[in-house]
């Protein structure tokens, strides 16, 4: 099944577009599971990582449709954190959580095919597909070009899973280069085109592409006009939450019938309890229903569950 | 010591400034090293990838100042194949060569700051920084931004690391984005013009910053303008041999006494022979020699030996 459709099918059954945040910071982990996992190693951060998320993923597993597992944090321990990535992204499959590895990959040819496979259609070895972080979805850089991107679109299609690349990313700095005026457009309106392109070469039922696009909730003009320029790509709205956009400026992302968009929350959801809270998984649980009724208020998302 | 200094000294000492790309593919290996890590695991593809890689390097150790393993193929392998990158970078430390993560990370805040720190200064956890890939610098990827960019310049300057940021790439399709007109000039030469700046906030004895520029060979046009506007940024050339770039390409990105690059080579080294080839180990050994004579045929790289 396409991934647009899959994604729409879950945000459909849970009647939401959230996407919850898995990115574990040690200082922000509850003081219970830090002092399961002292030691002051790196394999003891990883084995830490890992209790929180897995237990992330069973609260809000009844609540939100997709994950998004930043690998950053995951890569920060090192090996024993590439192990404890790969489980919560079979964890979250096995809940059935759509997810979305956020690696931002990007590189050309066969390079870029090594982590398009690993992320996606799984790593063909001796003739056989082996499952490496089998994400539905991973997240690109466009600026190597076409060509760079086209081994994530043939993995992302062999899987049936979806590519999210960045157009208007979240941060402040991000009009350095993606601002700049271009042939009399900003280049993250090229970029946006290109998108549009790549996304109209496989369409789902729903009407989405299988590729999407990361637009930040913290530039909401900009996300408004990208919706107007791709209306056939599926919206990634990070910045929505503690990096400091409002629920209202994830609205323009969302087609009427609340399809189109999924708007992430990582550190309002999984970070939103002092580190001595003992009922920090109830907190979590609050977080992701005030998030979910948050944005229900005031975007199309609501028509999801109508 | 300043990055640009130790790897100024590295070539000087090596009289040549090639780096060996250490991209493992398992249709390239050796047979006899497939025979031995047979059973069509991706944990027996990473053995094959470490057997064959520390092989690598202990070959290229006495002729080479600088190595560059790609992420994406260790990745490929999963978690196992991770523990083969931290080997190789390990291996690498401990035979005197220098390293190049070639990793193309890129990301926002915190994000930026964890990839930063497992490849460069080490991840800091309870109070002590602990080391992840360890490497000499690390591939970046500007798309995000001035800010998404810092941290990787923070953790390289807390470990005396460099960064070398995507300017103009070797694929095919790199002008999609990259070669368009912004504000009168590619968009190439914006990015430039901000890893100069980013250089010059730390510069060395030997007149090079901490900050370089990944631009290739394959548009050899391109990189000689790419020098004259930032002459203070050494530049890592890929895109040499197997890519289609000739040596005579690489010469603009040098200074006249040889300062100034890196010139890359992986599969025009390391898969250089056919599988069956039982003097495989040789054939590397010459590839890496004929490479180094071909660079000092054509470039000011021989004066590294004067």
């Amino acid at each position: 099944m396409h991934f647009a459709d899959r994604l729409l099918d879950a945000c459909r059954k849970k009647q939401n577009a959230l996407c919850v945040g898995i990115d574990p910071r040690w200082e922000q982990l509850p003081r219970e599971i830090r002092a399961r996992h002292a030691g002051g190693t790196l394999d003891a951060m990883a084995s830490a990582f890992e209790e929180f998320s897995l237990r992330v993923l069973d609260i809000v597993a009844p609540l939100a449709p997709i994950v998004k597992p930043q690998s950053a944090f995951f890569e920060a321990c090192g090996p024993a954190g590439m192990l404890t990535q790969q489980k919560v992204l079979v964890k979250a499959r096995q809940l059935g959580l759509l997810t979305i590895l956020d690696a931002k990959r990007g590189d050309i040819a066969s390079t870029a095919e090594a982590y398009a496979d690993a992320a996606l259609a799984g790593t063909l070895h001796e003739g056989k597909r082996h499952a490496v972080w089998s994400a539905d979805a991973l997240t690109v850089n466009p600026y190597l070009g076409r060509d760079a991107i086209e081994p994530f679109l043939a993995s992302a299609r062999r899987a049936e899973a979806g590519v999210f690349v960045l157009v208007r990313t979240s941060n402040k700095g991000s009009g350095q280069f993606q601002d700049l005026s271009c042939d009399g457009k900003p280049l993250y309106q090229h970029v946006a085109g290109a998108v549009g392109a790549w996304a109209a070469e496989n369409i789902g039922t729903c009407g989405f592409g299988d590729v999407g696009a990361v637009v930040g909730a913290t530039h909401p003009a900009e996300l408004a006009l990208v919706r107007t320029w791709i209306p056939q790509v599926i919206f990634l709205v990070p910045g929505y939450g503690a990096q400091g956009g409002a629920a209202a400026d994830t609205a323009a992302a969302f087609r009427a019938d609340g399809a189109g968009a999924i708007v992430n929350s990582s550190r309002g959801i999984t970070a939103c309890f002092k580190p001595d809270e003992p009922k920090w998984e109830a907190a979590i649980e609050r977080a992701c229903r005030a998030a979910i009724q948050d944005l229900a208020q005031v975007t199309p998302m609501k028509a999801l569950g109508d």
